[in-house]
Protein backbone atom coordinates (compact mmCIF):
# COMPACT_ATOMS: atom_id res chain seq x y z
CA UNK A 1 0.00 0.00 0.00
CA UNK A 2 1.23 3.57 -0.37
CA UNK A 3 -0.24 6.60 0.21
CA UNK A 4 -1.41 8.71 -3.00
CA UNK A 5 -3.82 11.97 -3.40
CA UNK A 6 -6.96 11.18 -4.71
CA UNK A 7 -8.76 14.50 -6.56
CA UNK A 8 -12.16 15.34 -7.76
CA UNK A 9 -14.23 18.12 -8.13
CA UNK A 10 -14.83 17.73 -4.18
CA UNK A 11 -10.88 18.46 -3.76
CA UNK A 12 -8.28 16.36 -2.68
CA UNK A 13 -8.04 13.57 0.17
CA UNK A 14 -4.82 11.72 0.93
CA UNK A 15 -5.53 7.81 0.68
CA UNK A 16 -4.13 4.46 0.58
CA UNK A 17 -3.90 3.04 -2.41
CA UNK A 18 -2.91 -0.70 -3.61
CA UNK A 19 -0.82 -0.96 -6.78
CA UNK A 20 0.03 -3.53 -8.92
CA UNK A 21 3.87 -4.49 -7.99
CA UNK A 22 5.90 -4.74 -11.35
CA UNK A 23 9.87 -5.81 -10.66
CA UNK A 24 12.25 -7.28 -12.80
CA UNK A 25 13.24 -10.84 -13.58
CA UNK A 26 16.30 -12.55 -15.24
CA UNK A 27 16.02 -16.08 -16.37
CA UNK A 28 18.95 -17.70 -16.45
CA UNK A 29 19.80 -21.22 -18.58
CA UNK A 30 22.02 -22.80 -16.91
CA UNK A 31 24.43 -20.17 -16.06
CA UNK A 32 23.28 -17.89 -18.97
CA UNK A 33 21.16 -14.96 -18.73
CA UNK A 34 18.82 -15.03 -21.36
CA UNK A 35 16.12 -12.90 -20.66
CA UNK A 36 15.00 -10.13 -18.41
CA UNK A 37 11.07 -9.04 -18.24
CA UNK A 38 9.50 -6.88 -15.86
CA UNK A 39 7.19 -9.01 -13.90
CA UNK A 40 4.54 -9.28 -11.13
CA UNK A 41 6.60 -11.35 -8.76
CA UNK A 42 5.17 -15.01 -8.02
CA UNK A 43 5.09 -18.11 -9.84
CA UNK A 44 8.35 -17.25 -11.11
CA UNK A 45 9.44 -20.87 -12.32
CA UNK A 46 6.33 -20.85 -14.38
CA UNK A 47 7.20 -17.76 -16.26
CA UNK A 48 10.47 -19.20 -16.38
CA UNK A 49 9.19 -22.29 -17.88
CA UNK A 50 6.31 -20.92 -19.79
CA UNK A 51 8.85 -18.20 -21.30
CA UNK A 52 11.95 -20.88 -22.65
CA UNK A 53 8.82 -23.30 -23.84
CA UNK A 54 6.66 -21.21 -26.19
CA UNK A 55 10.31 -19.59 -27.33
CA UNK A 56 10.50 -23.20 -28.33
CA UNK A 57 14.33 -23.24 -26.39
CA UNK A 58 12.80 -26.25 -23.81
CA UNK A 59 10.50 -28.69 -25.52
CA UNK A 60 9.65 -31.08 -22.40
CA UNK A 61 9.43 -30.67 -18.67
CA UNK A 62 12.21 -33.64 -18.56
CA UNK A 63 14.63 -31.26 -20.36
CA UNK A 64 14.93 -29.30 -16.79
CA UNK A 65 16.80 -30.61 -14.09
CA UNK A 66 15.81 -27.91 -11.43
CA UNK A 67 13.98 -24.04 -11.01
CA UNK A 68 15.48 -22.29 -8.47
CA UNK A 69 16.36 -18.67 -7.14
CA UNK A 70 19.97 -17.70 -7.89
CA UNK A 71 21.03 -15.47 -4.98
CA UNK A 72 18.37 -13.19 -5.46
CA UNK A 73 14.41 -13.37 -5.71
CA UNK A 74 14.18 -11.25 -8.96
CA UNK A 75 16.56 -13.95 -10.57
CA UNK A 76 15.56 -17.56 -11.79
CA UNK A 77 18.21 -20.18 -12.71
CA UNK A 78 16.87 -23.12 -14.85
CA UNK A 79 18.98 -26.25 -14.81
CA UNK A 80 18.65 -28.43 -17.57
CA UNK A 81 19.39 -32.28 -17.36
CA UNK A 82 22.76 -33.55 -18.16
CA UNK A 83 23.33 -34.17 -21.60
CA UNK A 84 20.44 -31.75 -23.13
CA UNK A 85 21.42 -29.37 -25.35
CA UNK A 86 19.27 -26.05 -25.97
CA UNK A 87 19.27 -23.10 -28.83
CA UNK A 88 19.51 -20.18 -27.08
CA UNK A 89 20.58 -18.26 -30.52
CA UNK A 90 17.20 -18.53 -31.11
CA UNK A 91 15.62 -16.24 -28.59
CA UNK A 92 17.92 -13.37 -31.49
CA UNK A 93 16.74 -15.35 -34.65
CA UNK A 94 12.83 -15.42 -33.63
CA UNK A 95 12.16 -12.71 -36.05
CA UNK A 96 14.30 -13.48 -38.74
CA UNK A 97 14.13 -16.64 -41.43
CA UNK A 98 15.01 -18.04 -44.35
CA UNK A 99 12.01 -16.10 -45.77
CA UNK A 100 12.99 -14.33 -48.74
CA UNK A 101 11.42 -11.02 -47.47
CA UNK A 102 13.88 -10.05 -44.98
CA UNK A 103 12.10 -8.43 -42.11
CA UNK A 104 8.54 -8.56 -42.49
CA UNK A 105 5.62 -9.90 -40.73
CA UNK A 106 5.65 -13.29 -43.47
CA UNK A 107 9.14 -13.52 -42.38
CA UNK A 108 7.97 -13.30 -38.63
CA UNK A 109 5.64 -16.23 -39.34
CA UNK A 110 7.77 -18.04 -41.09
CA UNK A 111 10.35 -18.03 -37.97
CA UNK A 112 7.08 -19.64 -35.82
CA UNK A 113 6.78 -22.20 -38.87
CA UNK A 114 10.48 -23.17 -38.54
CA UNK A 115 9.82 -25.00 -34.88
CA UNK A 116 5.99 -25.95 -34.84
CA UNK A 117 3.55 -27.20 -37.20
CA UNK A 118 -0.36 -26.20 -38.47
CA UNK A 119 -2.32 -27.37 -35.18
CA UNK A 120 -4.68 -30.32 -35.88
CA UNK A 121 -8.30 -30.69 -36.12
CA UNK A 122 -10.09 -27.47 -34.33
CA UNK A 123 -11.99 -27.66 -31.60
CA UNK A 124 -15.84 -27.24 -31.70
CA UNK A 125 -17.05 -24.54 -28.99
CA UNK A 126 -20.80 -23.58 -28.67
CA UNK A 127 -21.17 -20.02 -28.47
CA UNK A 128 -23.17 -19.82 -25.01
CA UNK A 129 -19.67 -21.26 -23.74
CA UNK A 130 -17.32 -18.64 -25.26
CA UNK A 131 -19.45 -15.41 -24.29
CA UNK A 132 -19.08 -16.95 -20.50
CA UNK A 133 -15.27 -17.16 -20.31
CA UNK A 134 -14.26 -13.43 -20.08
CA UNK A 135 -16.64 -13.05 -16.95
CA UNK A 136 -15.23 -16.53 -15.32
CA UNK A 137 -11.56 -15.40 -15.90
CA UNK A 138 -12.69 -11.67 -14.43
CA UNK A 139 -14.27 -13.81 -11.38
CA UNK A 140 -10.86 -15.04 -10.27
CA UNK A 141 -8.75 -11.44 -10.68
CA UNK A 142 -8.05 -11.18 -7.46
CA UNK A 143 -5.31 -8.35 -8.18
CA UNK A 144 -7.13 -6.50 -10.95
CA UNK A 145 -9.68 -6.03 -8.26
CA UNK A 146 -7.39 -4.55 -6.01
CA UNK A 147 -5.47 -2.41 -8.65
CA UNK A 148 -7.31 -2.08 -11.67
CA UNK A 149 -3.43 -2.62 -13.46
CA UNK A 150 -2.94 -6.10 -14.49
CA UNK A 151 -3.05 -8.31 -17.45
CA UNK A 152 -5.18 -12.28 -16.83
CA UNK A 153 -4.48 -15.16 -18.52
CA UNK A 154 -6.91 -18.36 -17.69
CA UNK A 155 -6.85 -22.29 -19.41
CA UNK A 156 -10.17 -23.53 -20.22
CA UNK A 157 -11.60 -27.09 -21.06
CA UNK A 158 -13.72 -27.18 -24.02
CA UNK A 159 -16.83 -27.14 -21.83
CA UNK A 160 -16.01 -24.03 -20.20
CA UNK A 161 -14.17 -25.21 -16.77
CA UNK A 162 -11.89 -22.36 -15.67
CA UNK A 163 -8.86 -24.94 -14.83
CA UNK A 164 -6.00 -22.12 -14.28
CA UNK A 165 -5.53 -18.31 -14.10
CA UNK A 166 -2.18 -16.57 -13.91
CA UNK A 167 -2.10 -12.44 -13.53
CA UNK A 168 0.60 -10.11 -14.12
CA UNK A 169 1.34 -6.31 -15.12
CA UNK A 170 2.20 -7.92 -18.45
CA UNK A 171 0.35 -9.27 -21.23
CA UNK A 172 2.74 -12.11 -22.27
CA UNK A 173 3.86 -12.89 -18.95
CA UNK A 174 0.61 -13.35 -17.54
CA UNK A 175 0.13 -16.30 -20.74
CA UNK A 176 3.69 -17.42 -20.04
CA UNK A 177 2.99 -18.25 -16.17
CA UNK A 178 -0.37 -20.05 -17.22
CA UNK A 179 1.08 -22.12 -20.04
CA UNK A 180 4.26 -22.72 -17.83
CA UNK A 181 2.33 -24.08 -14.58
CA UNK A 182 0.96 -26.87 -17.25
CA UNK A 183 4.08 -27.38 -19.08
CA UNK A 184 5.89 -28.26 -15.48
CA UNK A 185 3.28 -30.76 -14.86
CA UNK A 186 4.02 -32.53 -18.49
CA UNK A 187 0.20 -32.11 -19.04
CA UNK A 188 -0.62 -31.73 -22.78
CA UNK A 189 -2.43 -28.48 -23.35
CA UNK A 190 -4.87 -29.96 -26.74
CA UNK A 191 -8.16 -29.69 -26.54
CA UNK A 192 -7.61 -26.47 -23.89
CA UNK A 193 -8.86 -22.65 -24.53
CA UNK A 194 -6.38 -19.94 -23.60
CA UNK A 195 -8.32 -16.67 -22.91
CA UNK A 196 -6.29 -13.47 -22.26
CA UNK A 197 -8.30 -10.19 -20.48
CA UNK A 198 -6.59 -7.89 -23.30
CA UNK A 199 -5.76 -7.83 -26.92
CA UNK A 200 -4.05 -10.56 -29.14
CA UNK A 201 -0.99 -9.75 -30.30
CA UNK A 202 1.59 -11.70 -32.88
CA UNK A 203 3.46 -13.51 -29.60
CA UNK A 204 0.37 -14.46 -27.94
CA UNK A 205 -0.95 -16.02 -30.92
CA UNK A 206 2.94 -17.50 -31.21
CA UNK A 207 2.90 -18.61 -27.80
CA UNK A 208 -0.51 -20.33 -27.90
CA UNK A 209 0.57 -22.53 -31.16
CA UNK A 210 3.49 -23.39 -29.84
CA UNK A 211 2.34 -24.80 -26.79
CA UNK A 212 -0.56 -26.19 -29.32
CA UNK A 213 -3.42 -24.56 -27.87
CA UNK A 214 -6.16 -24.58 -30.46
CA UNK A 215 -8.14 -21.88 -29.50
CA UNK A 216 -7.77 -18.42 -27.94
CA UNK A 217 -10.16 -16.21 -27.04
CA UNK A 218 -9.81 -12.53 -26.32
CA UNK A 219 -11.69 -9.88 -24.91
CA UNK A 220 -9.97 -7.35 -26.99
CA UNK A 221 -9.10 -6.82 -30.28
CA UNK A 222 -5.93 -8.90 -32.60
CA UNK A 223 -3.42 -7.25 -34.86
CA UNK A 224 -3.09 -8.10 -38.56
CA UNK A 225 -0.57 -10.18 -37.87
CA UNK A 226 -2.00 -12.35 -35.49
CA UNK A 227 -4.85 -12.95 -37.71
CA UNK A 228 -2.58 -13.79 -40.38
CA UNK A 229 -0.37 -16.19 -37.96
CA UNK A 230 -3.70 -17.86 -36.49
CA UNK A 231 -5.05 -18.25 -40.13
CA UNK A 232 -1.78 -19.89 -41.22
CA UNK A 233 -1.00 -22.46 -38.68
CA UNK A 234 -5.19 -22.76 -37.73
CA UNK A 235 -5.54 -21.19 -34.37
CA UNK A 236 -8.97 -20.66 -33.93
CA UNK A 237 -9.11 -16.98 -32.87
CA UNK A 238 -11.81 -15.41 -31.14
CA UNK A 239 -11.95 -11.42 -30.30
CA UNK A 240 -14.16 -8.65 -28.67
CA UNK A 241 -15.63 -11.67 -26.27
CA UNK A 242 -18.13 -8.93 -24.63
CA UNK A 243 -21.44 -9.37 -23.06
CA UNK A 244 -23.64 -11.56 -26.08
CA UNK A 245 -21.16 -11.24 -29.16
CA UNK A 246 -17.06 -11.88 -30.22
CA UNK A 247 -15.98 -12.35 -33.56
CA UNK A 248 -13.98 -14.78 -34.82
CA UNK A 249 -11.05 -13.82 -36.95
CA UNK A 250 -9.43 -17.28 -37.55
CA UNK B 1 -9.83 -4.93 -44.28
CA UNK B 2 -10.27 -8.52 -43.44
CA UNK B 3 -13.29 -11.25 -43.73
CA UNK B 4 -14.24 -12.47 -40.10
CA UNK B 5 -17.31 -14.07 -38.42
CA UNK B 6 -19.50 -11.33 -36.11
CA UNK B 7 -21.23 -14.07 -33.93
CA UNK B 8 -24.41 -13.05 -31.30
CA UNK B 9 -27.19 -14.64 -29.63
CA UNK B 10 -29.18 -14.06 -33.29
CA UNK B 11 -26.73 -15.79 -35.54
CA UNK B 12 -23.48 -15.59 -37.38
CA UNK B 13 -22.92 -12.76 -39.95
CA UNK B 14 -19.67 -12.29 -42.30
CA UNK B 15 -18.47 -8.94 -42.72
CA UNK B 16 -15.25 -6.84 -43.32
CA UNK B 17 -13.08 -5.98 -40.44
CA UNK B 18 -10.30 -2.94 -39.77
CA UNK B 19 -7.55 -4.55 -37.70
CA UNK B 20 -4.36 -2.64 -36.48
CA UNK B 21 -1.62 -3.60 -38.34
CA UNK B 22 1.23 -4.91 -36.76
CA UNK B 23 4.82 -5.39 -38.21
CA UNK B 24 8.52 -6.03 -37.23
CA UNK B 25 10.32 -3.02 -37.69
CA UNK B 26 14.46 -3.17 -36.96
CA UNK B 27 16.27 -0.73 -35.69
CA UNK B 28 19.78 -0.45 -36.85
CA UNK B 29 22.60 2.26 -35.73
CA UNK B 30 25.02 2.60 -38.87
CA UNK B 31 25.09 -1.14 -39.86
CA UNK B 32 24.50 -2.51 -36.14
CA UNK B 33 21.10 -4.37 -35.50
CA UNK B 34 20.01 -2.76 -32.29
CA UNK B 35 16.50 -3.91 -31.91
CA UNK B 36 13.32 -5.50 -33.13
CA UNK B 37 9.64 -4.13 -32.12
CA UNK B 38 6.51 -4.82 -33.36
CA UNK B 39 4.94 -1.82 -34.35
CA UNK B 40 2.22 -0.10 -36.14
CA UNK B 41 4.41 0.66 -39.51
CA UNK B 42 4.10 4.91 -39.91
CA UNK B 43 6.32 7.31 -38.09
CA UNK B 44 8.98 4.96 -38.45
CA UNK B 45 12.35 7.62 -38.01
CA UNK B 46 10.21 9.03 -35.18
CA UNK B 47 9.98 5.54 -33.25
CA UNK B 48 13.57 4.99 -33.85
CA UNK B 49 14.80 8.55 -32.78
CA UNK B 50 12.20 8.56 -30.05
CA UNK B 51 13.30 4.53 -28.77
CA UNK B 52 17.37 5.61 -28.77
CA UNK B 53 16.67 8.71 -27.08
CA UNK B 54 14.39 7.31 -24.16
CA UNK B 55 17.17 4.37 -24.04
CA UNK B 56 20.10 7.45 -23.89
CA UNK B 57 22.17 6.20 -26.72
CA UNK B 58 21.47 9.44 -28.47
CA UNK B 59 21.77 12.89 -26.90
CA UNK B 60 20.74 15.46 -29.52
CA UNK B 61 19.30 15.50 -32.73
CA UNK B 62 22.82 16.70 -34.27
CA UNK B 63 23.70 13.71 -33.72
CA UNK B 64 22.37 12.21 -36.58
CA UNK B 65 23.34 12.54 -40.15
CA UNK B 66 20.32 11.05 -41.77
CA UNK B 67 17.10 8.07 -41.14
CA UNK B 68 16.70 5.69 -43.94
CA UNK B 69 14.59 2.53 -44.91
CA UNK B 70 17.70 0.23 -45.87
CA UNK B 71 16.59 -2.31 -48.20
CA UNK B 72 12.62 -3.02 -46.69
CA UNK B 73 10.10 -0.76 -45.31
CA UNK B 74 10.81 -2.78 -41.98
CA UNK B 75 14.33 -1.41 -41.37
CA UNK B 76 14.97 1.58 -40.40
CA UNK B 77 18.96 3.03 -40.35
CA UNK B 78 19.96 5.94 -38.24
CA UNK B 79 23.44 7.40 -39.26
CA UNK B 80 25.51 8.72 -37.10
CA UNK B 81 27.54 11.65 -37.53
CA UNK B 82 31.01 11.74 -38.06
CA UNK B 83 32.43 11.43 -34.95
CA UNK B 84 30.13 10.44 -32.86
CA UNK B 85 29.93 8.32 -30.74
CA UNK B 86 27.17 6.23 -29.06
CA UNK B 87 27.07 3.13 -26.13
CA UNK B 88 25.36 0.11 -27.59
CA UNK B 89 25.74 -2.12 -24.93
CA UNK B 90 23.81 0.08 -23.01
CA UNK B 91 20.73 -1.51 -23.98
CA UNK B 92 21.60 -4.54 -22.48
CA UNK B 93 22.88 -2.96 -19.54
CA UNK B 94 19.43 -1.02 -18.51
CA UNK B 95 18.41 -3.53 -15.90
CA UNK B 96 21.80 -3.87 -14.57
CA UNK B 97 23.97 -0.98 -12.38
CA UNK B 98 26.23 -0.30 -9.82
CA UNK B 99 23.67 -1.29 -7.26
CA UNK B 100 24.54 -3.89 -4.68
CA UNK B 101 20.82 -5.69 -4.79
CA UNK B 102 21.88 -7.29 -8.10
CA UNK B 103 18.94 -7.80 -9.78
CA UNK B 104 15.43 -5.71 -8.30
CA UNK B 105 13.48 -2.73 -8.84
CA UNK B 106 16.00 -0.56 -7.22
CA UNK B 107 18.81 -1.52 -9.48
CA UNK B 108 16.57 -0.96 -12.38
CA UNK B 109 15.97 2.43 -10.90
CA UNK B 110 19.55 3.33 -10.39
CA UNK B 111 20.32 2.36 -13.86
CA UNK B 112 18.15 5.04 -15.31
CA UNK B 113 19.71 7.46 -12.54
CA UNK B 114 23.30 6.60 -13.89
CA UNK B 115 22.46 8.66 -17.17
CA UNK B 116 20.07 11.36 -16.17
CA UNK B 117 19.18 13.66 -13.24
CA UNK B 118 15.96 14.63 -10.94
CA UNK B 119 13.60 16.79 -13.31
CA UNK B 120 13.65 20.43 -12.36
CA UNK B 121 10.48 22.23 -10.45
CA UNK B 122 7.58 20.54 -11.03
CA UNK B 123 4.81 22.28 -13.56
CA UNK B 124 1.76 23.11 -11.77
CA UNK B 125 -1.44 22.16 -14.09
CA UNK B 126 -5.05 22.89 -12.88
CA UNK B 127 -7.15 20.31 -12.03
CA UNK B 128 -9.83 21.30 -15.15
CA UNK B 129 -6.75 21.25 -17.41
CA UNK B 130 -5.51 17.19 -16.28
CA UNK B 131 -9.60 16.05 -16.63
CA UNK B 132 -9.93 17.19 -20.05
CA UNK B 133 -6.79 15.44 -21.44
CA UNK B 134 -7.42 11.92 -22.06
CA UNK B 135 -11.19 12.93 -23.79
CA UNK B 136 -8.49 15.24 -26.19
CA UNK B 137 -6.69 12.37 -26.91
CA UNK B 138 -9.24 10.52 -27.33
CA UNK B 139 -10.68 12.37 -29.81
CA UNK B 140 -7.90 12.54 -32.20
CA UNK B 141 -7.23 8.38 -32.07
CA UNK B 142 -8.80 7.96 -35.54
CA UNK B 143 -7.01 4.24 -35.56
CA UNK B 144 -8.34 3.42 -32.30
CA UNK B 145 -11.96 4.28 -33.37
CA UNK B 146 -11.59 1.86 -36.23
CA UNK B 147 -9.71 -1.17 -35.15
CA UNK B 148 -10.36 -0.75 -30.86
CA UNK B 149 -7.35 -2.22 -30.77
CA UNK B 150 -4.26 1.03 -30.57
CA UNK B 151 -2.55 2.67 -28.10
CA UNK B 152 -2.50 6.33 -27.89
CA UNK B 153 0.33 8.72 -26.42
CA UNK B 154 0.28 12.52 -26.53
CA UNK B 155 2.28 15.72 -26.16
CA UNK B 156 0.24 18.52 -24.53
CA UNK B 157 1.48 21.96 -23.51
CA UNK B 158 0.74 22.95 -19.48
CA UNK B 159 -2.15 24.99 -20.63
CA UNK B 160 -3.73 21.57 -21.80
CA UNK B 161 -3.52 22.02 -25.99
CA UNK B 162 -2.36 19.05 -27.87
CA UNK B 163 0.58 19.34 -29.07
CA UNK B 164 0.86 15.86 -31.32
CA UNK B 165 -0.33 12.85 -30.94
CA UNK B 166 0.94 9.16 -32.34
CA UNK B 167 -0.81 5.86 -31.96
CA UNK B 168 0.52 2.60 -32.37
CA UNK B 169 -0.25 -1.52 -31.30
CA UNK B 170 2.85 -1.46 -28.50
CA UNK B 171 2.31 1.08 -25.45
CA UNK B 172 6.00 1.89 -25.83
CA UNK B 173 6.09 2.31 -29.39
CA UNK B 174 3.22 5.07 -29.52
CA UNK B 175 5.60 7.05 -26.07
CA UNK B 176 8.43 6.74 -28.44
CA UNK B 177 7.07 7.97 -31.72
CA UNK B 178 5.39 11.57 -29.91
CA UNK B 179 8.70 12.11 -28.11
CA UNK B 180 10.78 10.98 -31.28
CA UNK B 181 9.26 13.53 -33.29
CA UNK B 182 9.83 16.41 -31.34
CA UNK B 183 13.47 15.24 -30.44
CA UNK B 184 14.37 15.25 -34.60
CA UNK B 185 12.81 18.93 -34.45
CA UNK B 186 15.44 19.53 -31.95
CA UNK B 187 12.53 20.74 -29.49
CA UNK B 188 12.78 20.40 -25.93
CA UNK B 189 9.97 18.79 -24.25
CA UNK B 190 10.56 20.94 -20.88
CA UNK B 191 7.30 22.28 -19.66
CA UNK B 192 4.88 19.69 -21.61
CA UNK B 193 2.65 16.84 -20.48
CA UNK B 194 2.85 13.64 -21.76
CA UNK B 195 -0.32 11.61 -21.66
CA UNK B 196 -1.19 8.15 -22.21
CA UNK B 197 -4.55 6.20 -22.99
CA UNK B 198 -3.35 2.96 -20.99
CA UNK B 199 -0.92 2.29 -18.26
CA UNK B 200 2.00 3.98 -16.84
CA UNK B 201 4.59 1.28 -16.77
CA UNK B 202 8.53 1.83 -15.51
CA UNK B 203 9.91 1.82 -19.18
CA UNK B 204 6.92 4.75 -19.75
CA UNK B 205 7.93 6.69 -16.86
CA UNK B 206 11.71 6.41 -17.72
CA UNK B 207 10.96 7.68 -21.34
CA UNK B 208 9.07 10.69 -19.55
CA UNK B 209 12.09 11.22 -17.30
CA UNK B 210 14.95 11.14 -20.02
CA UNK B 211 12.91 13.02 -22.34
CA UNK B 212 12.89 15.57 -19.37
CA UNK B 213 9.23 15.58 -19.89
CA UNK B 214 8.17 16.81 -16.26
CA UNK B 215 4.07 15.63 -15.69
CA UNK B 216 2.81 12.12 -16.95
CA UNK B 217 -0.94 11.68 -16.83
CA UNK B 218 -2.25 8.15 -17.55
CA UNK B 219 -5.63 6.74 -17.95
CA UNK B 220 -4.80 3.36 -16.39
CA UNK B 221 -2.89 2.76 -13.81
CA UNK B 222 0.89 2.81 -12.81
CA UNK B 223 3.26 -0.45 -10.81
CA UNK B 224 5.05 0.21 -8.00
CA UNK B 225 7.80 0.51 -9.53
CA UNK B 226 7.09 3.47 -12.03
CA UNK B 227 5.85 4.93 -9.09
CA UNK B 228 8.94 4.59 -7.01
CA UNK B 229 10.96 6.05 -10.25
CA UNK B 230 8.38 8.85 -11.01
CA UNK B 231 9.03 9.83 -6.87
CA UNK B 232 13.26 9.31 -6.89
CA UNK B 233 13.82 11.24 -10.27
CA UNK B 234 10.32 13.95 -9.29
CA UNK B 235 8.12 13.31 -11.65
CA UNK B 236 4.68 14.38 -11.48
CA UNK B 237 2.33 11.04 -11.86
CA UNK B 238 -1.63 11.12 -12.62
CA UNK B 239 -2.82 8.02 -13.08
CA UNK B 240 -7.01 6.66 -13.33
CA UNK B 241 -7.42 10.01 -15.08
CA UNK B 242 -11.59 9.57 -15.67
CA UNK B 243 -14.27 11.41 -15.84
CA UNK B 244 -13.78 14.27 -13.39
CA UNK B 245 -11.06 12.66 -11.24
CA UNK B 246 -7.89 11.31 -11.27
CA UNK B 247 -4.98 10.02 -8.87
CA UNK B 248 -1.57 11.77 -7.94
CA UNK B 249 0.93 9.15 -6.86
CA UNK B 250 4.27 11.20 -7.41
Amino acid sequence: MTRILRIDASGTTEVEDALAVEEPLEIRVNDKPVSVTLRTPGDDFDLAAGFLFTESILRDASDVESFRHWGSPNVVRVGLREGVRVDLARLQRNFYSASSCGVCGKASIDAVRVHTTPLDAPLSVPREVIVSLPDQLRAQQKTFDATGAIHGAGLFSADGTLLRMREDVGRHNAVDKVIGSFFREGESLAGRILVVSGRASFEIVQKAIVARIPVLAAVGAPSTLAVELARELRLTLYGFVRGERFNQYA
